[in-house]
């Protein structure tokens, strides 16, 4: 089973589809949790949610009392913790439910102290066991991360760009049979390759490093960059 | 002399007041810098651009065309660069116009390897000497930074949170006099620590730490959130 979680960043950053998603994930009998804010625009949506986790302080009583009527797992955390929402979402899903893999909309954007909470995340030891289970995803970015070893990374489709990003410290850091190329890279502190492509009719590129923790971001213009007039 | 300069992440996350600040710093006898495809926002909003700079490969030519008949000092850089268009604009406005302070708007949001390459770039040691002098603002979002040693954050009017963000290993990081505090927190690996507020009546608190690089991200929700039926 793998899970699906939608957190209460802008909704003008959610995938296009991602009502179609979330249906075709529930009929498949994924799991569908709804983080913070996110499980009340779950239920906007008209979907039926498994898990509501968070400490619901950006819901007003009514608001929460519908997500209460319609939620049979619910998880109350209190506002002065120690995990976020979403970390307390992770651990749900994959030590209570044990799903094999996460997808989270509607972490990024908005307040940039929590996109960045949720970004860093799988470097606390506690998460980054599930560091390769989970993507976050919004209009224009997919962000999949990545412990030290070799890795194939295939392109999706839609997305033009990549970028490969050392959140830590990383050792011999390989980019390979992409358009920018990069050998041993050996650096102590975070730094963002973007902009840098897939080959022509090269649907993957090869990524290794020997030690830390790497993101990868696919992602794409929109439209609306092109079009000013 | 301060500097202003737009990038060209989605508009729809510039400050509301964006237009009348360009008007004042203008009015100031401040730099407008105008960072690739941003060069084209500022003109169409009608503001006097004192630099452009960048590779301008998302400027159609006649677009590009206005900016060179527009445009004095026009840095052109070649797609198959190592610095970002934002590392240049920096090297630019510190460098060459020995600008005592760098406002970057257009920098957060949209492709996301973009953010991170803006968020990191004060760890390169070229241009970790001005990290201290450089703000990325958005519409919910100040995010500025801080070498090691002893630092008054002041609160920012209209803002209601902060998040205390090391970007690479701190040693001894304190935050003193708010809501949640954190004494001698040492770390190896960036970490968020959101959601923090100002005490009330208390518009200021103390950071310090001993080595590395710090991002003091002060932060807003906005009413969308709030409204939703």
């Amino acid at each position: 089973m793998k899970a699906w979680a939608l957190s209460g960043a802008p909704k003008q950053l959610w995938p296009k589809d991602l009502n179609q998603q979330l249906l075709t994930a529930k009929k498949s009998g994924d799991l569908i949790i709804g983080v913070d804010r996110g499980a009340l625009l779950l239920k906007e949506m008209g979907m039926k949610i498994d898990v509501a986790e968070g400490d619901f302080d950006s819901l007003q009583k009514n608001e929460l009392r519908l997500i209460e009527q319609n939620v049979r797992d619910i998880r109350y955390s209190i506002p002065e913790k120690d995990l976020t929402d979403t970390e307390m979402a992770i651990r749900c899903a994959f030590i209570d439910y044990h799903v094999s893999y996460l997808t989270l909309f509607g972490a990024t954007g908005g307040r940039l102290d929590h996109f960045l909470s949720n970004l860093f995340m799988v470097l606390k030891p506690e998460f980054n066991q599930f560091a390769e289970k989970i993507e976050l995803i919004d209009q224009q970015n997919s962000i999949r991360f990545y412990n030290c070893g070799h890795h194939v990374i295939k392109k999706l489709s839609t997305y033009k760009y990549f970028g490969v990003i050392p959140l830590t410290a990383v050792k011999n850091l390989k980019i390979a049979g992409a358009k920018y190329n990069l050998n041993d890279f050996n650096g102590v502190n975070p730094i963002s390759f973007s902009s840098n492509e897939f080959l022509l009719n090269v649907n993957q590129f090869g990524l290794s490093f020997e030690k830390g923790v790497v993101a990868v971001i696919q992602s794409r213009d929109v439209n609306r960059f092109q079009n000013i007039k």
